[in-house]
């Protein structure tokens, strides 16, 4: 895939970024024409040189911006790459929306080899084909070494929103019932396993992924998804903390409903930290009403990242606004939203 | 503006950034609440505590974006907060559009003053509100000391396009004249002022300001704009070369036809800048009929920013790609596409 950029003379013989890669002239065109566009490849095929694209969309427009400062760029499952495209589909696709196109900005360190970035802009590239969403406009900043750390990016999304889809957290009912698509913990402590040089006896993997062909599935059966998370940054316990309390309703999870792998449970274990506060890249809570949840699980478990698909708990008109897991042992735990972040620089 | 953040209480005693304000917990939550979201004002009462927005649009939507890493972060007549806001909402007025929309991305270094935080993000609450755009979604990162620079904004923006409003840069015809909205300049070398400490006779005030006043006024009156062009990072060196090189024809301008502030001259003669490729932050390049050209001029005479704009120049069939400046003497200069950027950090 890279080799198309790889020719260095149209790089005109830097291997390294300049500071003149982020002026906007020659160099910054010659970035966008030799590495960026053939990285990006087929996702990239309805980008423009101008400063702004052009899109058709029907129906109300989702929009949303994140950015990404993981350590380090690269990790077991992924890379920064993945998840700048993975995370703002994501965000999308949790609003309700059919992700159509990201903007990519990157802010660069001079110094960075370009060899990284070609490797990286693959990544989106095709991480952006399999989630079906265009690379249609960008920008490229450039800061001085020692102002950065390697890639900052941001990416910015626009979806549409089909007729009558309204996944506000409001619509969360008492007996809705809450699924979860899959096991939890793994971004987090893969991306800690390299960070902190430990080998686990099993490899941890991120679990970066964009979840519209599982939500897609979802609706396409029909059923009407209330509401959805998908828990990042803060983990299971942020996610379901923020929903608890925009919906004013209380949640009940059972601690053995909730998939953790058990290299991640020793892992947390070794460092001390909840696995319900790691983050995850390609995980979502559903909220359903209560006679539709196993279908949920059900098509779930027909998907990639959704094999471990369970039904977690409810929601309940008791304790508006807080959490409780139901411990193994009967007893009850609320659940506290995290202060910060366990583990900076995740995402 | 400010004083409604300013309480240190709800911030939890905190009044520098640290790494567990982007940790999407608490601590992220109270940024949002006890600074962003009264900073930002009117401009952010759109603002929902989601991932995604949700805009209704009407017509084809135009989609852009842009990173600012600009130092300082505060500068004669703007901060990187107008910058951030303005810049964006210019792209979108330049791809023929009515800017509606801004997303604002932070990479925020560890140990920022709040106080700092909350007078670039009151600035683009303004900022926004002086353009008539909402800042509807965002996110915060935080990244280690040394690992940033204070504060790097990046701005993702939506906007609506008009039913037959084109301004592709294909739309420039041979005999087409040249509009310059107004003096160059000013942006790059207030920065650079500042940055080198170097005091001119005359303060230089950045040029940073929203585009879509001068611009509807135009379109208001009826005039078809063929295309259109902010002079950012490269300046109108920039500006002129790839819009002649996208259209396939050529461009000749005057030298003398050009405002340029004597100040301006004068500091770029100090540190042997040239103006023509010092970046702007509220000049445009406008390129209509010939027989619109005047009337382009008197209506952009009527607005703050345009008081100063004049026809510069034409397109020519002739050297196809090439942009040419008459000099005062007579002679004929062709104007190279700049390298990298002689002033880095500008925006």
């Amino acid at each position: 895939m890279s080799a198309s950029w790889s020719c260095p003379l149209p790089l005109r013989d830097h291997r390294r970024i300049t500071i003149g890669h982020g002026g906007g002239g020659l160099l910054g065109a010659d970035l966008i024409e030799h590495l960026f566009l053939p990285a990006f490849g087929e996702a990239a095929r309805d980008a423009q040189p101008l400063d702004a694209a052009v899109l058709d969309i029907d129906g109300p427009v989702a929009f949303t911006t994140d950015s990404y400062v993981v350590t380090p760029l690269e990790f077991p499952g992924g890379s920064i790459g993945e998840l700048a495209v993975n995370g703002t589909v994501n965000d999308l696709v949790m609003a309700g929306a059919r992700p159509v196109a990201l903007s990519t900005a990157f802010v660069l360190e001079e110094g960075l080899e370009l060899e990284t970035l070609a490797r990286i802009a693959t990544a989106m590239g095709a991480a952006a084909t399999a989630a079906g969403v265009g690379l249609v406009t960008g920008d490229t900043k450039v800061v001085d070494a020692g102002r950065g750390d390697g890639i900052y990016i941001t990416t910015a999304g626009v979806g549409s929103i089909a007729d009558g889809v309204d996944v506000r957290p409001a619509r969360m009912t008492p007996g809705d019932r809450i699924v979860l698509s899959g096991p939890i913990g793994l971004h987090g402590m893969a991306v800690l396993s390299v960070r902190e040089g430990v080998a686990f006896d099993t490899t941890m993997q991120s679990d970066t992924a964009p979840l519209h062909e599982l939500v897609g599935s979802v609706q396409a059966a029909g059923i009407d998804v209330h509401t959805m998370r998908d828990l990042t940054r803060g983990g299971m316990a942020a996610g379901l903390c923020e929903l608890a309390a925009q919906a004013g309703v209380g949640v009940v999870f059972n601690q053995d409903s909730v998939p953790i792998p058990e290299a991640v449970a020793a892992a947390c274990n070794l460092f001390g930290l909840d696995p319900l506060e790691v983050a995850n890249e390609g995980v979502f809570v559903c909220v359903v009403d209560g006679d539709s949840a196993d279908s949920v699980v059900e098509i779930l478990h027909g998907h990639q990242g959704g094999h471990h698909a369970a039904v977690i708990g409810e929601v309940t008109d008791q304790h508006p606004g807080i959490v409780v897991q139901r411990t193994r042992l009967g007893a009850n735990r609320v659940i506290d939203r995290p202060m910060g972040e366990q583990l900076p620089r995740i995402c």
